[in-house]
C-alpha cells in the first residue's frame, strides 16, 4: 500500500472568504480532514472551513488536553502537550498508512506559529507533506484595522507578550514596526512597555481578528486590561506619506 | 455624485491559486482595476490576477519611473518616486470621483511592504478604503520550502538586506527566526552575517517564491552570489520535535 499524503491547509485568520482557492480545492479532494481544538469548545479552523468540507468526509478532532490553564514553561504542560502531539501524529500516521490523503486544517498560515508544525516535525520524515500557505492572523488584523504596518527598509518584529518587561521594552525600542501577540493577562505589561518606549499612541488593540465579532481600538483608549489569549497589539512602523 | 470605493486586493505571493475567495469576488464586482509595474516589464500582480479579471474591465497601469537603478536613499530617487505616487493617487482620485469602485492589485498582502501603502496614505483621508488581506510573499516562500519558521515564544524578525553589516549581524543574533528580504546585490553581506552568527547552516535561499519557476536551496549550497532583488533568505527558528 502506497502511503497517503499529508496536506496542511491554511484556512486564514477567521473570515471564511479569506481562504485561498487552493485551500478550497484541496479540501474538496481530501479523503479525510483533521483539526485541532479544545474539548468542548469546537475548532476555530473547522468552523472557518466548514462550508468547504465534503458532506460525509472523515473527520479527526485533535483535542488539546490543556491550553492556557498551565504556563507553557511548566514541566507538567510540556509533558502533557508532547504526549498529545505524539499521539495525534500516531493517529494521523495510521490513517496515512491506509493510503488516504489527509488535510490538516490550520488557522492562519500552517508554518507560522501553528500547531500543525508539531505534526510536521513528527511526520514529514516519513510521509510526503505539502503546505498550502494561508493569510496569517496578523495580516487579517492590520487589514481589518486599515493600518499600514511596515514599508521600505523597516525592521518588523513579532514579539510574544510573554517576554520579560525589560526584554519587551528593549525589543520594541529596537524595531520600526511590531506585532505583540498572545496578550491575555500580559496586557498591562505590554501597555507599560509601549508607554516607556513612546509607542503607545500608535498602538492598536485587535481582538478576534477578522471574525464577525472583531473588536479593535487605539490601545490608549482601551479602558480595561481584559484581553483574550489570541488578541494582538499592532505597532505600525511606517507613517510617512 | 457619491465618490467610489478604493479596495486594495492582496493577490498573494505568485501562485494564482493562493488568491483568496474574497479577492476573486472583489475583482468580479469592481468597475476598474489598477496595478503597479515597471514600464516594459508588465505587472506581476496583474499576471497573478488575470484569470479573474472581467473581460473588458477598465484597467489603469501605474508604471514606476525608476526601480532598482537608483538607491532608495538617493534624493533623486525620492523625488521621482514621490512625484510618481502623487500622480498615481491623482489618477485614482479622478476615477473614484466618478463613483466607480476601483480595485488596486497588490502582490502579497497590501499593507505589508506593499506599494499600495503609498496610495493608502494619500487617499484614505478622502475616500472609503477597504483592504483584502493576502498571503504574504514570505509565507509563500517558507510553505514552498516546507520550512517551519517560528513557533511558541519565538521572536521573529523581518530584516532588509540593505542594513549595514554589523547591524544585520546584531539583529540576526538577537532573534530566533528571521526572513531577510530584498537580497539583490547584498547576498554576500547576508551570507557573511549568517556565518558570523552561526546561522548559515539553517538558512534557506528562495527565489521567485511560489512562482512556477521558483528556486530554493540551502544557502550554504548556493555556489554563486547572484540574487534578484525579490529573493529572500529564510532563517527558521524552531527546530524541536
Amino acid at each position: 500500500m502506497k502511503p497517503g499524503r499529508l496536506i496542511a491547509v491554511g484556512v486564514g485568520p477567521g473570515d471564511p472568504e479569506l481562504m485561498t482557492l487552493k485551500a478550497v480545492r484541496t479540501l474538496g479532494s481530501a479523503d479525510a480532514v483533521a483539526y485541532f481544538g479544545k474539548a468542548g469548545n469546537g475548532s476555530n479552523a473547522r468552523s472557518i472551513a466548514a462550508p468547504h468540507l465534503r458532506p460525509g468526509i472523515e473527520e479527526m478532532a485533535l483535542e488539546y488536553p490543556v491550553t492556557t490553564e498551565l504556563e507553557t514553561g511548566d514541566p507538567a504542560y510540556r509533558t502533557m502537550i508532547d504526549a498529545f502531539f505524539d499521539e495525534a501524529a500516531k493517529r494521523l500516521a495510521a490513517m496515512l498508512d491506509t493510503g488516504r490523503t489527509v488535510a490538516v486544517l490550520a488557522e492562519g498560515d500552517p508554518l507560522f506559529y501553528g500547531s500543525y508544525m508539531h505534526l510536521h516535525v513528527r511526520l514529514s520524515p516519513r510521509y510526503a507533506c505539502e503546505i498550502v500557505a494561508g493569510v496569517t492572523g496578523m495580516s487579517g488584523c492590520w487589514s481589518a484595522a486599515g493600518a499600514p504596518i511596515a514599508q521600505g527598509d523597516d525592521v518588523f518584529a513579532v514579539l510574544p507578550a510573554t517576554l520579560a518587561p525589560d526584554e519587551l521594552e528593549r525589543r520594541l525600542a529596537d524595531c520600526d514596526a511590531a506585532v505583540v501577540m498572545k496578550l491575555g493577562r500580559h496586557l498591562p505589561k505590554v501597555r507599560r512597555a509601549l508607554e516607556k518606549t513612546g509607542r503607545l499612541a500608535r498602538a492598536i488593540y485587535v481582538e478576534r481578528g477578522t471574525m464577525q465579532d472583531a473588536a479593535m481600538m487605539q490601545l490608549a483608549e482601551k479602558k480595561d486590561d481584559d484581553a483574550p489569549y489570541f488578541a494582538v497589539v499592532l505597532v505600525p512602523g511606517w507613517n510617512a506619506p
